[in-house]
């Protein structure tokens, strides 16, 4: 019989989203919530320290964006990439195993 | 505005599916892989102390059951539940998003 392995790409992709914290401000940011105090006041046991370094990996992974607004006061957002917005049918089938299993 | 809080379902579930080697663990079952040495053999990043920890933690979450078959030598198998199977949909969103991103 052959071997079966795991398949790589799947195997990258949930070690990105399985990170601690992750996979919520992924959906965080889906359900409309751009700005870094809205992000941490929906996941209130989650650090700002934790936030920050989160949202830098998130951004370096291509997921999210920082988008800056130039007013008085300066305006921050973060906003999902395609590649951000494309994981909504993840989060969803997770939203819907929870609804009937948790 | 109406503050939005994290639904603590989705919270849930994502702490259980997010640490590190599960996913990869269902998804090796739901492939068919039923014993202790196939699902070793298609993680090999994964010791097999934390498979042994792991499998124990998706029995006691109601995602596996662990299976005796009194033959010689004996087999042991490890099943998904019905809460274990429907993660399939999960695991199929994960898996496309990873084909066409990672």
């Amino acid at each position: 019989m052959e071997k079966y392995h795991m398949c790589p790409k799947f195997e990258s992709a949930f070690e990105l989203l399985g990170k601690r914290w992750t996979g919520l401000i992924i959906r965080t940011i889906l359900n409309g919530q751009h700005r870094f105090s809205d992000i941490e006041e929906a996941i209130p046991n989650m650090s700002s320290r934790m936030l920050t370094e989160r949202l830098k990996e998130l951004d370096k992974e291509g997921i999210i964006v920082r988008k800056v607004y130039p007013e008085t006061p300066v305006r921050i957002e973060y906003e999902l990439t395609e590649k951000g917005l494309e994981l909504e049918n993840v989060m969803d089938e997770i939203q819907k195993w929870a609804e009937k299993w948790t």
